[in-house]
């Protein structure tokens, strides 16, 4: 039988020991860990890493052959518990609709951040299976979708809400798409970056229209305005991180702390090979991954 | 310029435009979206996915070859802001101590679920590149730690703690690490299951002391009787998911749903194969990633 029983402060360290706490009712008392008198960490502030809501329910998915991020939201307050999907993936379509059945989600919006180049959207086949469902991207991107956004936008789903916020530079129709602020919505507030803002890192600006000063103007003015506790989820990260925040990458994005012109000089200078995708992703993309469906119709 | 404008109503059908909301001010007013009167789903009362503290930091780090997630938590209340990593991975150690010093977080332990078979954990490059940190394994593991578990010990950082439950079953001596119970831990409850549960699925139990019988026990007397919402984050996912909770795993799991002695058979006919990694990982993993540094030593 497993008993209950505390590490035995014989085999702790003094520093570790005062770590661990004694069980209430052992009779004993352990002085408190006295911290060293080191400067508060500028980190402090902005340092969360999950937001909290009674009525959004949120999940991040993994496509691990590109790296991609696919965010499920919903408003689980709602009686039909209204859901969307960020940057969904035509491989993992199956999987993200069993997910969305089993929480017993209705999934509203299909949406994407950009027109990709690494791989197919799952709004397509989405569209395909569940009846009813509609695409959104961004008008500037020139992609085909049942609804197109703009810059100010709001994508509602129950009371909940995505604000829309351009932000170009890696491709020309780039948005944002930002948790509402007010009194219901997400604290702290969680913001889509697609690929304009990569956790140290940005997405590359050397086609689809993408220009380095429009992404520096983009990720200034639209992304490291926000609050610094911002929860900052892309569409990618090579690296195994999942989440950052608007404080961090505003003190350590390698890029995008820089002045304007170092960070043009690079971008220009990042020597990327093609896509090994872009020629199947971006016109499969462009009609939002209708082109299926499309030819068999 | 970039301005400010609403979906145009002309491009939306009916039941999609009422789920955008107008911007104040605008002057004119949407019915809110009827919804249909739906069953309350069997999930609304533990589906949430994120925990929140205003203690806690948190972060989910992934390592891509071996599917395994290492967390990292620190209490971010104290000055010096006391971390910890669960199941780091040896190939990931720069990463995490460089997030960790960006954070300005101090690592006070490296801990492990159990003797991985498949990667060489951190462990022991932590602690050569960071003095002071202390490893923790179970006591059952029969591995080398600098501190040694069991079933009830608390280990603390800060104000926060997880509680040990032993949940044997992949192997002998696999622990779950749950944060406490209390008024200033996360709510909802996140327990960090290791290979005993997986989302959707478990650990294998046919080597290094796995037992099918002890796991099918572990999962329903240990993580089953958790909180429903708790949410839970094994270490390891082979399909993309991050997060489950207690809730989800008790209707979805397709294995531990079922009863004992159908478990049985399906743990008893899965015909895996032997893992690459486990001549090397097994060996290390008992001197908790140490063998490098006694051998040079």
């Amino acid at each position: 039988m497993i008993q209950l029983r505390l590490v035995k402060p014989s085999l702790l360290a003094p520093n570790v020991f005062s770590n661990f706490s004694p069980k209430p009712g052992t009779g004993f008392f352990l002085p408190p860990l006295i911290a060293k008198c080191k400067p508060k960490s500028q980190m402090s502030s902005y340092s969360t890493s999950s937001s909290s809501s009674s009525k959004l329910l949120f999940r991040q998915l993994f496509e691990k052959e590109s790296s991609t991020y696919t965010y499920l939201l919903a408003d689980i307050s709602q009686p039909d518990r209204p859901a969307l999907l960020i940057d969904p993936v035509d491989k993992t379509v199956d999987r993200d609709l069993n997910v969305i059945k089993e929480l017993g989600l209705k999934l509203v919006y299909a949406m994407n951040t950009h027109v990709h180049a690494d791989h197919v959207t799952g709004t397509g086949l989405i569209k395909s299976k569940v009846p009813g469902v509609k695409s959104i991207i961004s008008k500037e991107s020139g992609s085909k979708a049942d609804l197109h956004v703009e810059h100010g936008d709001k994508v509602s789903f129950g009371d909940l809400f995505l604000e829309v916020r351009a932000t170009p530079g890696h491709t020309l129709g780039c948005v944002t798409y930002v948790t509402g602020d007010g009194p219901d919505q997400p604290q702290p507030r969680m913001a889509f970056t697609g690929d304009a803002l990569l956790i140290r890192g940005c997405g590359r600006t050397d086609f689809q229209g993408g220009s380095s000063t429009q992404l520096y103007k983009s990720v200034h003015s639209q992304i490291f305005t926000l609050p610094k506790d911002t929860l900052l989820y892309p569409a990618h990260d090579y690296r195994g991180f999942t989440v950052s925040t608007v404080g961090e990458e505003m003190q350590y994005n390698p890029r995008l702390t820089k002045d304007e012109e170092t960070f043009k000089s690079i971008m220009e200078n990042l020597n990327l090979s093609y896509p090994k995708m872009m020629d199947v992703a971006v016109p499969a993309n462009m009609v939002c991954g209708m082109q299926d469906l499309h030819s068999k119709a």
